[in-house]
């Protein structure tokens, strides 16, 4: 099985010695991913996101990878500022404040009035807003709550391209027909997991993660438009990386490490419910360069049926199936054969 | 603020080493408790349970306190063993089979022409049923799937008296006055904390249980027949204790200990709650009297508005609330003035 030029349409390298260690997971196998900005502090200047973005291609070090950069949204941006930034950077990530890791800086409220010159700016210049939409109300509504605020932002911002970034219910894939300028991307594991999963038998801290998994019908709803590869669906994985002890401590940190296995896992799913291999080259890639309108780096990814056990841990980072036997393997990249 | 024989109608203690560990928290505040049956391999025989309770007293010490044993509900039970084991039980637990720690040999399916010579035996001879409600659905809707049973079981055996265990959802209180024989028992966790106190924020292993913590509206319906004493409400702990590694663990086991701070959190809630210390004393005794026909032995508890810090483990096992600060404290009984 041959898919080409994959991307990760929603990525978390982090920074440091976490950078260092799980950039390669990606770029070994992906042509290249949207870099989500929530450091600390967050990614927002443009010395910032040059600077990360050198960091990110020193850690990726020979893989033909593009790291397609966002900043944080603040609704303080001016025309003039993201004129000046936007050849740097493919989207604006806008976080609701406190909503999940490093967030704390985000938005607060959603009055279209207080948005409006940020986000006028962005729809004349083209740059796309990716947004992680969940309210602060109870945890398994949060993200159908929010609906509404995309509804909102949609019909306010007609010409702007909004993505409803790693979606978990039905209710997303409900609307993003509603409203020509919604897309979403979706994760691996959100088309796996349901909350039984996560807490119906012992509780699992590395398949918690924000936005929840949520109930059955909602996978299903996933699922479908991701083996279907809806037009306006991209894969954006959500890889985020913590070190083993933040994930297995008392107050466990959200966010489950898919990049090493996400393509096989993938292939895997797409084969079982006998989606074609189209729709998943178009789930994968095709799908993500008619909305962000890029052009990825040339990568063949050669997977293969083969039994593969997933490491215990990369760089002490825990994998989402880890020490279990997946049944495809990477066989080769055109860069490189060797991709663990 | 004065409590008389206060009783925890439902208690995990556990065995051995944890139990020598573990049993003073609750005797000595508690009068008396129902013991729940769940050992490896469970309590089922006579020699089991006067020898398990023997166990318990030794481990209880001086404490005026008594274990209301309990044995594993098996459908193979005949009057006559019932007949022969009915003066050392208070009551018999239905685990459904594999839905919770320790209940693989529970029952399958609820076939009430197999539960039926069991089931009558059981209501001629005054023995109560305790039931863990849940069936094997998607985790949020296991206690409301279930309630079908309980009204198929009320109905088939209008005698027997039904302890829907640990009700956690709306729906099992609202089917709590539509059938005479249906009781119920709150836990302490439950009437505090919602799944977004388990897995909104950060996830909380400490407070991972089963039945798992449901919605807002739920909890609402829970403190509301807490609050008012409903009659056929009694407070029940399900403390249950983990060493603090199983807790803190890639897969975490279910279970909350309260047994050391659950009079005090009670006393806190009622009064912030504005509910009378009257249907406290109806919530946390006078009620499970007249349910279940016992006498407790007689104990007084003093408590006092006085601020307490709860420990970070008891012998090793982390409390709900460890390291924080509860507003009330135990003055003293009248048995010991040094209830920690």
């Amino acid at each position: 099985m041959q898919l080409t030029a994959p991307l990760d349409m929603h990525l978390h390298l982090r920074d440091g010695e976490m950078l260092e260690n799980i950039a390669k997971s990606s770029a070994c196998t992906f042509s290249g991913a949207i870099i989500m900005p929530n450091l600390v502090p967050p990614v927002s200047t443009k010395e910032d996101v040059i600077a990360y973005k050198q960091r990110i291609m020193a850690a990726v070090g020979e893989e033909n990878f593009t790291p397609y950069m966002t900043i944080f949204f603040k609704p303080s941006y001016d025309k003039a500022f993201l004129e000046s930034i936007k050849d740097e950077i493919t989207a604006i990530k806008l976080y609701p404040a406190g909503i999940t890791t490093n967030s704390e800086g985000g938005v607060s409220g959603f009055d279209v009035e207080e948005l409006r010159p940020a986000l006028t700016a962005m729809s004349q210049l083209n740059i796309p807003l990716c947004v992680h939409g969940e309210t602060n109300g109870f945890v398994m509504d949060r993200e159908a709550e929010f609906v509404s605020i995309y509804e909102r932002l949609a019909t306010a911002f007609p010409k702007l391209k909004i993505i409803m970034e790693h979606i978990t219910t039905k209710e997303s894939v409900a609307v993003l027909d509603r409203f020509e300028n919604l897309y979403a991307t979706i994760t691996l594991h959100h088309l796996l997991i349901t909350l039984d999963d996560v807490a119906g038998g012992m509780l699992k801290p590395h398949l918690f993660c924000k936005p929840i998994a949520k109930r059955p019908e909602d996978r299903s709803a996933l699922l479908k438009v991701a083996l279907e590869a809806h037009p306006k669906v991209m894969f954006g994985s959500d890889s985020a990386p913590h070190p083993r002890h933040a994930k297995e401590a008392c107050g466990c940190a959200a966010g489950v490490f898919t990049a090493p296995i996400a393509l096989q896992v993938l292939a895997e799913l797409f084969a079982k419910e006998n989606a074609s291999i189209e729709n998943l080259q178009a789930f994968i890639s095709g799908n993500a360069q008619s909305i962000y309108a890029v052009t990825p780096p040339n990568k063949t990814v050669i997977l293969e049926k083969k039994p593969f056990t997933v490491p215990s841990d990369y760089n002490g980072v825990v994998p989402m199936f880890a020490d279990e036997e997946i049944a495809y393997s990477i066989k080769k990249t055109r860069i490189t054969n060797d991709c663990k």
